[in-house]
């Protein structure tokens, strides 16, 4: 295995409705062929126009849209609730933010965040010729265990799972856990050198294996089906 | 944000029962005062002798073993059984693993995580004279999404978690996500240059914000008790 760096990319300015993402990375990055950006949600729902007005004085505001981005409630806390959206993630209030966002404003997770990251990454091909893989990640919690960690919402030009079933491992027996999901732990590696607080929207994976990088979808690999989930 | 580099440490030789793995990973790596040194579950449970002898002919066997380092089932599909262990892990089949350990063994997890983090810790200050962190990692599933990737299961001298609380976003407003399991994304990112099948057990992370550096405990920060979990 080689080394692997992770980049952050200062300068992105405040995101507007409208802005084209790529070529706000394009101006503020060096890119590489093989290089996987990884993209938080919050400036491409910015771009996007994916904002609400939200009364700041208003709870129930917040909680209005919460509910209209879910299609089921699973479980209710205090002021959290953890719902379904229509994408199928699980998540805290449906992923619907008011932190990095203008007051009055709520941000929400873009319509179809695999292909806001195919567009991302057109739009890099395209500004700074570069072949590049995209992930746009979000902050999700976890069942069983404190804190928060990013993960993948939409990827374009990366495995979302790389699949070992059928490899062997070290010692030659084949191996029991098969199936890794590298565009989480890629964007939870991004995270590491965003720093919430510094408001850095994107970092770079530069390294990572040639054999990953491919067409794939978070809604098609990551998403678990509710058949199939023994929590829920 | 500082750049950091993911190293894997190659060289590392199958450890046996009684091996110092600290000694293993000075013998092999370079490391620098504040490196993370993230240590995959398997090689510090050999070290410890934490293996059983299990019946490879019959699969009674390993799942006695599983139900011995459980305190509770909490779900059984098919083969798979999420039990909770000890240590307050959720995981599939306690943790109890037949990849990459003898035929006729299984491994188990350490009997406290985090104290052989800190064993390995005050093993490489003695061995490199170095003052590193140390994360003992492992694979786990998770609810909702395919895929597996590690996390944390013991730390020393690394924050698990880095609590936001009462930091501005970067428009001024209080931020709303607060706490970040940095522990699980080094995890995470170290696996990215571990390869399981290529039998890379050990990897650094070069260049961690120093302020994380102190010291902590997987079980204290990141175990969520019974209590306040909404999953169980």
């Amino acid at each position: 295995m080689n080394p692997l760096q992770l980049i952050p990319v200062d300068g992105i300015p405040e995101v507007k409705p409208g802005d084209v993402v790529a070529e706000l990375i394009a101006a503020s990055a060096t890119l590489l062929d093989g290089d996987v950006v990884v993209v938080t949600q919050k400036i491409v729902s910015k771009a996007e126009g994916r904002l609400i007005a939200v009364d700041p004085d208003d709870p129930l505001s917040h909680k209005r849209a919460v509910l209209d981005e879910s299609v089921r409630v699973l479980r209710r806390r205090g002021d959290l609730v953890m719902t379904e959206t229509r994408h199928g993630f699980i998540c805290a209030n449906a992923g619907v933010d008011l932190s990095n966002v203008e007051r009055g404003f709520a941000a929400l997770l873009p319509v179809d965040p695999d292909r806001s990251a195919r567009r991302i990454r057109d739009g890099l091909r395209a500004a700074a010729n570069v072949e590049v893989a995209v992930i746009v990640s979000d902050t999700f919690g976890r069942t069983w265990r404190r804190g928060l960690t990013d993960v993948a919402i939409g990827c374009a030009g990366i495995a979302a799972i790389v699949d070992l079933r059928g490899t062997e491992d070290a010692i030659g027996r084949q191996l029991q856990v098969t199936e890794v999901c590298v565009a989480d732990e890629l964007a939870g590696a991004a995270e590491l050198v965003m720093g919430k607080s510094e408001g850095i929207p994107v970092a770079v994976v530069r390294g990572v294996n040639a054999g990953w990088l491919r067409e794939s979808s978070v809604q098609r690999e990551i998403v678990r089906n509710a058949q199939e989930d023994l929590f829920r």
